[in-house]
């Protein structure tokens, strides 16, 4: 058929895209990268420009994905059960690589069981095909990612069926508690465990403490889920995410080996029953092939590392440099959210500032990300910072060198 | 939050769906393989069980997934790149391989341009997510694989805004089309290239002719959609697929690199406008890590081999053994779908006698796919079987020797 109406159709919703500062500029292409030295962290270079780049826009925390554990790791599983699964999960799509990384998450969230997935993103969905009834209702904070929004569309959950409070504000927790029409069975309080905009993280103790007071008036009570992909193997004391560093444990715990773990793919981890039921019902873990076994062996290895004393080395370097940033952005005189996750927005709060400073930092060989309206409130433009275990004092200087007026 | 109560409602569900026969047996757990020798493919190995077992339930259709040119390119890639992408693809998570790939399946599919997913499923989620509107009319087959499903799903498409025809029944199309309410400005007719249950292929050259005829009724036209996940690679003269099987293309093709090619991963293929737009709007293409370098450098190695003089024979002994199954069954007076896709079924039609053929194969070391009730309709009862192209005829005479009565 000719393409030409819809292309042009398309065309002039990009154009929209564009014009409202929504559209997303061209990718960049990483060609490689240069090994660290003794005062710099690995660097990588891009097509079209012959400088090399620091990185401050990447989420692999622990900076394990060169590891030479994990590349080993990766070479050896793809080697002995293949580059592909070949099936998906229920039709022999598994092997040993599979079964262990489910066994190792589980353990190092503390959870009976886990499943895995390709993606966290899939794994939300999994989660709401699994759980969602007609008489389930979910309750979610207003910047929830996105995944865990589609996961609603993907599961059918109406309108009637959910509600938002305010950012981390119990409050309004509270109140959409109040409002779950009686005749629900099952409600469902769902919240990422760091927010990758702003890295502050919920405060898991209140929201649990909170939902106990409602779990008595449901069938099945009032289940607390969290998405931890930027905190599990990055925050509290030993890598454990947000229910450490809260110390308080969710009832479900989706994560991703993405993050802080350097490889790919996502997890549920709950109850024995839960997962199973996760097997049974989560069609997004049953119609697809599930992650190579390169990269699940890749994964339990980051996981031994993460729970090593050389885990714990690269995590106290990590929040070393993240407070590194933190105090260097302060004195400065700049604003930041507090907290001690490396994620490290500085609020720029102005569109024009925050592109010119995101392109000075590119020219100077620096890459982070740059928040504006409408990805944020207007006023609340911001450059979001992400700091690695492979960073050095020096890279934090050298960032925070481009930084002042 | 204490979960019994939840735990005990989900046993409950999960009991019914043992109840109904819907439930799914426990995983059996690969452990390893025995490379394959003069005159048998490979055999794997099953935890818990002593003897080896030749995989009649594998989609890796050309048998890459151990071929050294992906493993030596997966292993160069992971150590170039590092195991995982670190972010998502417009924060700097694009590497070489990801770009290459791209550019290198859509060559082969025969498209302007490409973006790769995780997975098909997620591909198909995106492309959903990217054209759908108000006004856009879906059609899709009634056998059409889950993830297009719930692709309707995660897009928010109202009930009123689809259609469904009858398996392969292209009066039914037309009904559909017909009644395709006035106001849309777009429809887009979906399908399975291969019906992976099946066997069977969506006649495209009918598809389209027959959209051809309404595709000046609405704004952007009627758009057809082939997810030929079991079919590229595996179909055709050249392996392009079922559009070559058929000569006739569609305008958006959706496949994956987890079948035939042996990795894993999905694309869409379109036109550059339609795969900017996707860039643009697919949450599943934009909130969440592509696939790794190692992956795609090991797709990218199965495209070129498949493109090769090794991939056309590969491709032909695919359709010796398929052509000899296929014969095999008939003389042994069993029933099949006709057709030369490597999906081969078996129809038993009964439901007992379905399930102790399989268990009889997996005694003598075979794998294949039992199809009962409400899986398929009663009466249609299947037993599945997937050739690949490293089967040798031995093999294939190995499984034809337990089939008999």
């Amino acid at each position: 058929m000719a393409l030409e109406r819809l292309d042009a159709a398309l065309t002039v919703e990009l154009q929209h895209l564009k014009d409202e500062g929504r559209g997303k500029a061209p990718e960049r292409v990483i060609t490689g990268c240069l090994p660290p030295d003794a005062t710099h962290g690995r660097r990588y270079t891009l097509e079209g420009y012959d400088r090399p780049f620091l990185r401050m826009n990447s989420n692999s925390y622990l900076s394990l994905s060169f590891h030479p554990t994990l590349l080993e790791a990766a070479d050896q599983a793809g080697r002995r059960y293949g580059v592909g699964p070949g099936a998906v999960r229920f039709i022999d799509g598994t092997s040993t690589p599979h079964s262990a990384l489910e066994q190792r998450i589980a353990g190092f969230v503390g959870c009976p069981a886990a499943r895995i997935f390709n993606s966290a993103y899939t794994a939300n969905c999994g989660l709401a095909l699994t759980l969602a009834t007609s008489r389930t209702h979910w309750i979610g904070d207003q910047l929830n990612h996105n995944s865990i929004i589609r996961a609603m569309r993907i599961a059918g959950v109406p309108g009637a069926n959910k509600g938002i409070y305010r950012h981390n504000d119990m409050d309004d927790l509270r109140r959409c508690l109040d409002e779950v029409d009686p005749v629900m069975e099952r409600v469902v309080v769902i919240f990422d465990g760091i927010f990758s905009m702003r890295g502050d993280h919920a405060p898991i103790d209140r929201i649990v403490e909170l939902c106990r007071d409602y779990h008595d008036r449901f069938r099945d009570g009032v289940i607390t889920v969290v998405d931890d992909s930027h905190g599990i193997g990055a925050y509290g004391a030993t890598g454990r995410g947000t229910v450490e560093f809260c110390g308080a444990m969710a009832d479900i715990v989706v994560g991703t080996f993405g993050k802080a773990f350097g490889v790919n793919g996502g997890f549920i981890a709950a109850s024995a029953t839960i997962v199973e039921a996760v097997r049974q019902k989560a069609d997004t873990y049953i119609y697809t092939n599930p992650l190579g076994a390169a990269d699940c062996a890749a994964a339990a290895g980051a996981i031994d590392i993460c729970d090593s004393g050389e885990g714990l080395a690269l995590l106290a370097n990590l929040q070393r440099r993240t407070g590194q940033l933190r105090a260097g952005l302060a004195a400065l005189g700049l604003e930041s959210i507090p907290g001690p996750h490396p994620i490290v927005p500085l609020l720029v709060r102005d569109t024009t500032a925050t592109r010119r400073l995101v392109e000075r930092l590119f020219e100077h060989g620096v890459l982070a990300v740059g928040l504006t309206y409408p990805v944020v409130p207007q006023g609340d433009e911001t450059i979001r910072f992400q700091v690695n275990a492979g960073h050095t004092a020096d890279d934090i200087d050298f960032l925070l060198s481009h930084l002042g007026v």
